[in-house]
């Protein structure tokens, strides 16, 4: 019966991040079959004014380290935006998932009512108290540039289904 | 410090559903202003073989619905999918909030250890651990298409920005 704000939130990032990786290596193969240079489908976007999906893998991986290192009080790790290739932006959602296993999940729990200050573009700050950061702000924001990746490459025709966005999650089927 | 599955999810599923009655609101204006019959944006869809603006935001409502019933061990309402208009789809995400509210929490909490079976399509089931159920199958569903049918209304023109998904968190500003 125990909840927890780190059970609420490092599996379930670890298994959506994991799922965007396998997404992508979709994308490679649609790619290699279709002939068609990898680089379009990581410049696409579903309109002018939303991001590619490069920038949605970054911001996927950026919300999830940045928020998840806040609620546990450290300083999370910078990473450069030049992932210019499937392959580099893989290895950046892999280096997330390990960045994640180091925190201490005591530490997150402990964030519940503690307020968590947060960049909003280049110059404002946002403060939310720390369960409300982890529900209504971390993890909405990370499934959506989850969402954005996955249906980009829907649009682009890549074959995907629902479990793949879902990705390695315990369920038994009957 | 006290969290829990019902706090990790009804606030959270209140206000993305909300958000989703105001992305629609300024769907039903941007229809207005360009003279677009409103149709048109609820049969867009961003590709072939995903489904339809309408569906999207039926499948956030029976997801949201039908999850958090099964885990506070209750009857979901059952709602008929003849939505047509906008107006008729916020009238749903509204009953879905309505039913959310109907929920008690202490059943929610107490289904972390409990086996939740759900449909999977028309003949098979679904088993997961009731905290699993919640974390890895019921959120990211939901924000799936919550973020699915906001993604159209992007691609279709309408002015929208991440706040707009977001919704009505709590959240200052400096």
């Amino acid at each position: 019966m125990s909840f927890s704000m780190s059970k609420a939130s490092l599996p379930s990032l670890e298994i959506g991040l994991n799922a965007l990786s396998g997404v992508l290596d979709k994308a490679q193969a649609f790619a290699t079959s279709k002939k068609v240079d990898p680089s379009v489908l990581l410049g696409t976007r579903l309109c002018p004014d939303m991001f590619a999906l490069t920038r949605q893998v970054q911001l996927a991986s950026d919300l999830a380290k940045n928020g998840m290192a806040r609620l546990a009080g450290v300083e999370p790790p910078r990473f450069e935006d030049t992932e210019t290739t499937i392959d580099q932006l893989k290895a950046r959602l892999a280096k997330t998932v390990s960045f994640l296993k180091t925190l201490d999940p005591k530490k997150i729990d402990a964030a519940a009512d503690r307020e968590i200050t947060f960049p909003l573009g280049p110059t404002k700050k946002g403060h939310m108290q720390g369960d409300d950061y982890l529900s209504h702000f971390v993890l909405p924001n990370v499934y959506f540039h989850l969402t954005a990746a996955y249906a980009i490459l829907r649009h682009c025709g890549v074959e995907l289904g629902k479990q793949d966005f879902l990705g390695g999650i315990r369920m038994k089927m009957t």
